[in-house]
């Protein structure tokens, strides 16, 4: 490795879903840092992308090994995670004002870099897009905050939600849980809605007050106490005539779920409880640290499966996560024997 | 009339469609008031109840004629106005912290207590359901103040529309004038979204600095720069495929429409700007008397065609009003010659 350039191997995904390991080199801009990557969470986004061809993952956790010229934030040795967003313009209306993940030049994964990603031995990243890692948080656990946890901290930041509210997640997977497990340590009462009578020990376990299997359509929530704000986490959207009467007057609606179909909300029992539907995608730079300071206060660990950082641990955990059966976060982490997928 | 009992007449719908003056008797509550009405302005919601069979108009204006024994916020003498709403539980967490227009027992024109209306001689109305009019603001236009008018500020207020704000305006018509002059007043741009090409005059002199003719299905609106509140008062709901590129990142889209076809948003357009939808339906008490305030302070005057208050001037008014044709807003106004309806 030359002081400038930094080599790279990386997890791919290819036409067919096969997992293939490519490589490529990266000369470090003046504020860019080179970071050896230790861990990275699996999100339902890496499923999405698994034919894109693009480099996977981006929970990633890992330690600084070099910096650019220019960079302040960082230094070399620190323990650093980093999301989805890895650059964004810098002078729009979104982004000066603590917005950059709604900056129309907005980047992430798939869009723009393709040739990296948190499943791989480094990553190259702007220094404002890397955060320092709390010392009380280990880096297996630190990479599910990274996507998920931050999404979820963002959407109950957006909604508004208070203490004394009770957060409604729809769909207990590894969006779910962790919104439990971050409206739980922020005094809120949870209730998770699930398809999945299965669920609802674990969902107990992480903190959720009340669990309501959700019915097929034409049945009924029979949910005593409207809640203040509903996390939409699962898969898909939900049938909402079947969440309007589980609401509270003035209730706020936060999906955080990439699909395709479009919103489809019964118009007056949105309108005359005085709902508010917010769009949340990722978070804002000051809540992905606000986020990381939070879980290591409160505890906030997620439920994770560990898997090798391998072409055959990443492909099963990904295969895994598209048939619905990972508790509740895959973190593949570097170092850990193959062996380990004889568990799973 | 006795010191308890009022006799009231009314102007009610009917099942034909047909308007009828109809009397009830009132006993006056100690915390009521009973208000000799002067004028009152026609809403869409009257057009929607013409055939229910109930009392009509609720954007009263008028002076108090006596208060019943526990009144203290309103004396005899004193004009005021009311609006659609005359009672909430006033116990629920929506009354108690001032959104009592969300209490589920919120009780308004059609609903509760149907034997009078604002179109009338004279009504009946707890004391915590009118409004002091401001005495720069002439009777006959704080008629739609009292529906229309609060409607959108409370809008612009849940918006959170900011004086440097791109407001949209889809409709133009009672609500979308009232909106276009309360947001140009509070130093927002107001760009104007109407199908009606000879609507641009008018909304330009309201105040609106662009005018955009909305086109059919397929259509595309070319807006240069985006609009960061979008308040729909049109008679529907707008095509949403056509009006997301209007849209400045993180937009907010208030309905005020009242209709039966659900909300269909194309949905990652709707996410990833970071956009919200928030359900807006009439004003809080206290955003009554700061639109009143603060018309009053700026100036601002519905432009209205006034029709006696009788029978035939309802009827002619309810017709003209769904028939598109009110420039903008109709005040039944008492004391006016029928010769007045030659002119419509």
């Amino acid at each position: 490795m030359t002081s400038t350039a930094a080599q790279i191997t990386y997890l791919s995904g290819s036409p067919t879903g096969a997992i293939l390991t490519k490589s490529s080199t990266r000369v470090l801009g003046e504020r860019e840092v080179l970071v050896r990557v230790t861990h990275s969470g699996l999100c339902g986004t890496d499923v999405h992308d698994r034919t894109a061809g693009c480099g996977l993952g981006h929970e990633g956790v890992g330690v600084v090994e070099r910096v650019g010229a220019d960079v302040g934030s960082v230094n070399a040795g620190e323990r650093v995670g980093w999301g989805w967003q890895f650059s964004s313009c810098g002078y729009c209306r979104e982004c000066i004002s603590g917005y950059r993940q709604y900056c129309p030049e907005s980047k992430g994964q798939k869009y723009g870099e393709t040739e990296q990603g948190a499943f791989g031995d480094f990553v190259v990243k702007d220094q404002d897009f890397v955060y320092h890692v709390p010392v009380e948080i280990e880096s297996r656990f630190a990479g599910p905050l990274m996507c998920a946890g931050i999404t979820v901290f963002e959407a109950l930041d957006v909604a508004g939600a208070k203490p004394s509210d009770r957060v409604g997640v729809v769909g207990f997977g590894g969006l779910g849980h962790l919104a439990v497990l971050y409206a739980r340590a922020m005094g809120c009462e949870t209730v998770v809605f699930s398809r999945s009578t299965g669920k609802r020990d674990d969902a107990l376990k992480c903190g959720a007050t009340e669990f309501y299997v959700v019915p097929e359509a034409g049945g009924k929530l029979d949910v005593e106490v409207g809640v203040d704000v509903l996390l939409l986490c699962g898969n898909g959207l939900p049938d909402f005539e079947l969440f309007m009467p589980v609401l509270a007057r003035r209730a706020t609606i936060v999906p955080l779920i990439i699909q395709g179909e479009p919103l489809v909300i019964p118009y007056m029992p949105f309108m005359l409880p005085g709902h508010r539907i917010i769009a949340s995608t990722e978070a804002s730079r000051r809540n992905h640290i606000d986020a990381l300071t939070f879980a290591a206060r409160h505890n906030i660990r997620p439920w994770i499966q560990e898997f090798p950082m391998s072409e055959a641990g990443l492909a099963r955990a990904l295969d895994l996560l598209e048939q619905g059966k990972i508790k509740y976060r895959a973190v593949l982490t570097v170092g850990l024997s193959e062996d380990v997928l004889n568990k799973y």
